[in-house]
């Protein structure tokens, strides 16, 4: 699995091209023979399992509990409600056949399903359908559920990570009482997932609320956290939806409440997908490659031995291996780099890959008892003493996570602009990145006219806009809400 | 989610049914209205992430590395390898369309694929394209990946876990300088598993290698792990296949070795499946419902508080949760059962979901200082100083693990039979349940007949046999292959 690609273009050159490359560089992912399909390479995979590990923990902290549901879901349940078919209908992988039969040579479909089946786009309605049978009585809510899955939609463009046909996610799935508690529910996910964002991928992304145009096909509304990518293009990194009664009426998921009236559940559905890989990709890296925030990184540090003959080489891999265990001990991820090769490939290889740090040890070091210590952000190289080599390391990870996510919150409050007219905003949109933050009527004409006059969408009303009164940028009536535009993946 | 059903059919009465009754009254898993597709429920899907955690572990361990591949597999990959089309073809789901279109106020498949898409009844050939591209030199190799997956067998006769047309699982799939590094690995797959079979779900298998006619489709040889269950019928756990060449042979996986000749890989791959939840239950559990042991038990201890009057409730769940707290601390899994309701209604639902032990704490033993420990297994109850409840716990959790090994084992051992003739062989397997132990020969044709004639199937040629010599159980002729046959899943 060597990689023969070491040259990435610049990221001013071309920010799509870099990206692949960053991709290609480190390892992530590829193409597959199958459209839209993409391999998940060990490296990117292995940073899917650390973004599980954090979210699954954090669910099961709040009593959300794993099952699973069938991949394969009958026509007629996307039908039962009407957004949602309308969402999900012209991208949809459809399974019509069970078996492959031999005729003139040749394998062709056979045994045709009475109904066809659609690879799942989402689980409302397989989840829904079986809540209905879960669900009898005020004791068996909230009902709070999640599942690891793989999904599929039927994309025309493809990008690795960010719009694949298939993808990984997790979508959580909860039934409650009273509309309040569901509210709750949509806004504590939005919550964690931000916590997620912040302290684990360093990305500081706006929450809000999407508009109308920009919902969930089947929600009373959408919550969602948008991040600015290097570009200037916003990426809606994960979404949280309160889906009040509309399934559960659709899907009969009733309950018989304290005073024994049947009453229909209000429900929640949120997910975060591995598209969230590919913002992290375009939240850090540079044109030397790929760049983690330690506390994702499948290796934190990577310890690379320098020795020119079979003596010195003894000593320093037992040196690296005592350091390396110390490091262990204090659940710092590493890896020692020996195979054989020159040392400058080896650096060059775990830059372009991320690592955020890199610990060299040389015949010299060994002598001076020290190691040299270089992080990937800034390339800083600095001799430290061999005696607290953990505690120096465990520091400096801690300050690239947070420089990271310092870079990545100023970065995103610099190109967040505000505009007077609607000459204004189409200047500032062609020619700064960024968010854009204006009134916005409630007449969908006005979003989509900006849409197709300028190619930017609504991303969020941010929760932290209070409503006042102002103007829409477009029609000049009046509104009180207050959202950001912007450019998006 | 609360479970209406309680009663559960007697073993003796109908295997069958009291298997389907353990998994109703348990909440393991439901069927879906997806024909032969299943919903993992919560409990049932804890049982899964255990083994996962524990395999998982296991494998990074030994340097395999997880990745991710397409769903879908391209009708041209999987003609590629003759056996392996012909093992698949007859029962895979078949994507022919990429959208629905409405037509008449229905909706119905549009968008025909040029090619049509299988659903992976298994990854060999995605998998192994991919590695065409990935191994180049002999640097690249072993190559060690490992996939956690679902996949899709249309499956005519389902029965939960053991038979579902949609499938949780991990495949392993390894390439390799050597031939003998492939027979290393699968034989190490295969260890693997069996320890832990035996140290995490107590199953005693038997260790062997399938007879060609029923190894994997596309192998040189398969081995696998063949179990008992209750009932006396045989239960494959898992398999590990030596490839050998004949996907890296139609794959073109090849690299340069040492001498700079092209070479084709040697590969294995090896997989164990949601099945494998089945066969954990038909292993241990009894007429009160489903037996978990310990090590692979969601909770390990059910603590239940019993008390008339507020004041007893407050002291008893305080102490309670000391218990728990301190349970916690040295890693067993625990639950507090404070629901409102009768305590014999609820040590009822936990016997029946298979904890195996549980505590009660009534205002007696807290003013004896003393609780009530009663085990799943053989219900024994003693009372036990409250100084020490974590480590006679640890103990008999312990405890109640290797008895359940043992009793797997000696059932096993006591149920492999002996036999002279063919007669004897027919009416062995018509009067006991288990194992035979024959000669048979290389024919094809008596594997076959023996079937036809007995329902039982060769299930493997146990790696504890010997070459000796025998006479074929079927035709006589001379034979110095020894296996062992048995009705089974």
């Amino acid at each position: 699995m060597q990689n023969d690609k070491t040259k990435i273009t610049q990221q001013e050159t071309d920010f799509s091209k870099w990206y692949l490359d960053v991709i290609e560089c480190a390892e992530l992912a590829e193409n597959s023979p199958v459209r839209g399909s993409m391999v998940i390479k060990p490296y990117g995979y292995a940073i899917w399992e650390n973004i599980q590990k954090f979210l699954d923990l954090e669910f099961k902290k709040i009593g959300i509990q794993n099952a699973y549901f069938p991949l394969l879901i009958p026509k007629s349940f996307l039908e039962k409600e009407a957004q949602h078919v309308e969402g999900f209908a012209k991208e949809c992988a459809v399974v019509t056949h069970h078996r492959l039969e031999e005729v003139d040579g040749k394998l062709i479909p056979a045994g045709e399903l009475e109904e066809p089946l659609i690879i799942r786009p989402t689980s409302e309605t397989i989840i829904y359908d079986t809540f209905s049978r879960w669900i009898k009585s005020y004791r068996d809510l909230p009902l709070l559920i999640n599942q690891w899955a793989n999904v599929m939609r039927w994309e025309m463009r493809t990008r690795l990570f960010l719009r694949s046909s298939e993808f990984l996610w997790q979508e959580g799935h909860t039934a409650h009482e009273l509309a309040l508690e569901a509210e709750n529910m949509a806004l504590n996910a939005l919550n964690l997932y931000k916590r997620f964002l912040e302290e684990e991928l360093a990305i500081s992304a706006v929450p809000g609320k999407k508009t109308e145009n920009e919902k969930f096909a089947g929600a009373d509304y959408t919550l969602t956290l948008e991040a600015l990518m290097q570009d200037g293009k916003a990426l809606q990194c994960c979404t949280s939806h309160m889906l009040g009664q509309n399934f559960s009426k659709s899907f009969n998921v009733s309950f018989l409440d304290k005073n024994q009236t049947q009453q229909y559940v209000w429900q929640t559905s949120w997910g975060l997908s591995t598209r969230i890989i590919g913002a992290l990709i375009m939240s850090h890296s540079d044109n030397k490659g790929l760049v983690l925030p330690p506390r994702i990184a499948p290796i934190q540090v990577v310890l690379i031995p320098i020795y020119d003959n079979k003596d010195d080489a003894v000593k320093i891999l037992d040196k690296i291996k005592n350091i390396a265990e110390d490091l262990a001990l204090n659940n710092i991820r590493y890896k020692i780099d020996d195979r054989e090769g020159r040392p400058g490939f080896k650096f060059f290889e775990w830059e372009r890959r991320g690592v955020p740090l890199r610990i060299e040890l040389g015949p010299k070091d060994l002598m001076k008892q020290t190691v040299v210590l270089v992080d990937r952000l800034e390339g800083n190289k600095v001799f430290i003493s061999d005696t607290n080599i953990t505690e120096v390391v465990t520091y400096e990870l801690q300050k690239i996570q947070l420089k990271l996510l310092e870079k990545s919150s100023s970065y995103r409050l610099a190109n967040t602009h505000e505009v007077d007219n609607y000459d204004e905003l189409k200047t500032v949109l062609q020619s700064k990145p960024g968010f854009v933050s204006v009134y916005l009527c409630k007449d969908l004409n006005c979003e989509k006219s900006i849409k197709e006059e300028t190619g930017a969408t609504t991303r969020c009303i941010p929760f932290s806009e209070t409503e006042g009164d102002g103007e829409c940028i477009f029609c000049k009536n009046k509104t009180s809400i207050k959202l950001l535009l912007a450019k998006a993946y």
